[in-house]
């Protein structure tokens, strides 16, 4: 007797609504300008979409964000919406959505809060058509609504977002065929801590040189590999000498006060490495054990705070941390 | 009986002559710009190293070179002898050295040549120590040698020709500590070809300009980023697609009557990538088979010569040759 114990949905099984959690992200990774990202545990956005007769049509019913944060009312402009516009009209979807945000991820943190925003969307919106595109197809309809946010196609946070773990960017040309996991040694740990404050990531980019001298790219591209290979050789040693950013980290260090006095924080807590979360102002550090990411999380957030920050918050993740997820 | 069967050697079996065979090398391999090289099979210097009675001095008897080649009579500025003045010194070696060099590689051909009599060099001295030092400890006393010729100390020739394979050299101011090996897919080969004509590598660093732009920084950086994936997962497909400098080449090609013509010979005859090999003028070519390798050799070869090349040579190897050995 087959099909039995499954409720009788009569022909298709349709949802009518669904609930999508994307997570935070770390993109950077210090040394992997634009390429590089890793999602997190314990901090990320939710959108709840829901089919509507009007095909084509992207409604949005409504935002839960705190206080201050000012999020487009126009599903063309919305991060969250905007790819559900393009994949309704490049898959002629049959319906329409209406969409429901709640955001968990301070705006300007620098963790990918609009990259979250944008996958969410895309996440749960495909879980309502009748055939649902598997997830590395979701890429190009989350980097549109990444793009309406940021003004250019950045994949280093939507990647690990949708995907889970940490990701190399190497191009969003082909859709996913360029995105590739990359192995992360089990004792690893991130820590981030944000200071609360925001900083708008084109003022994060404007803080960079357009040039970068060429014996600079060589040493960040040396320690860009070394990154690499420690990790595929759980070479833990070799992934802390190379996690250091000599190329943007200086540049921008100076829009986050106190980066300095945290950067030291983490290093005397033991951590492996340390650097500016995505634009920042967050920070992350890297360590091998969650003792380390203990004492460098407080430690962290002392300094933070000794530098005048006003609600810093902290976190602890592994850096293998699960990317988007129906909410059932 | 212990040590039956063994020479009678009254004490310690000192060796009183030794000769090396250090391998060519392709630095650079594209997007690994000062950090990337790897050993190559069929070509190489060769030095012959005697002990002398006389502690501390170091002694050129004898240089066999192709014509053109200037090859410096002082040991101090002898690529082959340099390191061997600073080994003697630091190890307090109470014997001398006197040096027979036999030049294989070419002067100015992009193939690593100072790299492979400075590695020679110390090989064969090494040889001939009481307590011969092991193989990573020779690094830092070949790069003395290459820095006499270079002017600068690099070790993406020195390291693949003293240890062989495909090598990664994050830094070398710690000694082999950073010189990372990277896997080597079984299929792939290289192609070397050489248009027989010298291109000085001063004048080759000369032809790049100081700064790079930020965004070709990202570029090349996702490029080698991939490389190194794509190595470490086996996924040629991945390392042909990365395979692509968009940094030191477009500078450098001019340099080198026929570039393009070649680089399009090899990729028509199905290279996953070809490039500039070292500083050039030689170029090298990575193919994912046997066949492949042979039309490639002889297309790339052509293109040399329909560009007005005299004496082309050229070589098919694996990516995993060994480094320097010591000939019995």
């Amino acid at each position: 007797m087959s099909g039995a114990g499954r409720p009788a949905v009569g022909g298709t099984r349709e949802r009518a609504r669904a609930a999508a959690f994307a997570p935070a992200t770390v993109a950077n990774v210090g040394v992997g300008f634009d390429i590089l990202g890793f999602a997190i545990d314990g901090l990320g956005d939710r959108v709840t979409v829901s089919r509507t007769p009007f095909a084509g049509r992207v409604e949005i019913e409504g935002v839960a964000a705190p206080q201050g944060m000012d999020i487009p009312a126009d599903p063309a402009r919305n991060t969250a919406t905007a790819g559900l516009l393009h994949l309704a009209e490049e898959l002629a979807v049959p319906h329409g959505f209406r969409v429901r945000i709640e955001k968990g991820i301070p705006l300007g943190s620098g963790m990918g809060g609009s990259a979250a925003s944008a996958v969410a969307g895309v996440v749960a919106a495909n879980a309502l058509l009748d055939r649902p595109l598997p997830r590395e197809k979701l890429l190009h309809y989350a980097l549109i609504g990444e793009a309406v946010a940021s003004g250019s196609i950045h994949g280093d946070n939507v990647a690990p977002c949708l995907l889970g773990g940490l990701m190399l960017v190497r191009s969003v040309a082909e859709g996913a065929e360029d995105v590739v996991p990359l192995p992360v040694p089990a004792e690893l740990r991130c820590v981030v801590v944000h200071p609360g404050f925001r900083l708008d990531t084109r003022e994060a980019r404007a803080a960079l040189a357009p040039d970068v001298p060429l014996k600079r790219h060589v040493a960040q591209s040396a320690n860009l590999a070394g990154l690499l290979a420690g990790l595929y050789r759980s070479d833990l040693a070799l992934v802390g000498r190379s996690l250091a950013d000599v190329l943007i980290e200086p540049q921008r260090a100076r829009l986050i006060p106190g980066f300095e006095a945290v950067k030291r924080a983490a290093l005397g807590a033991g951590a492996l490495g340390c650097s500016i979360s995505g634009a920042g102002p967050s920070v992350f550090a890297w360590v091998d054990s969650e003792a380390v990411a203990k004492r460098a999380k407080e430690e962290m957030s002392r300094a933070f705070e000794a530098a005048g920050a006003q609600s810093v918050r902290a976190w602890i993740s592994p850096i293998r941390a699960a990317g988007a997820v129906i909410e059932e």
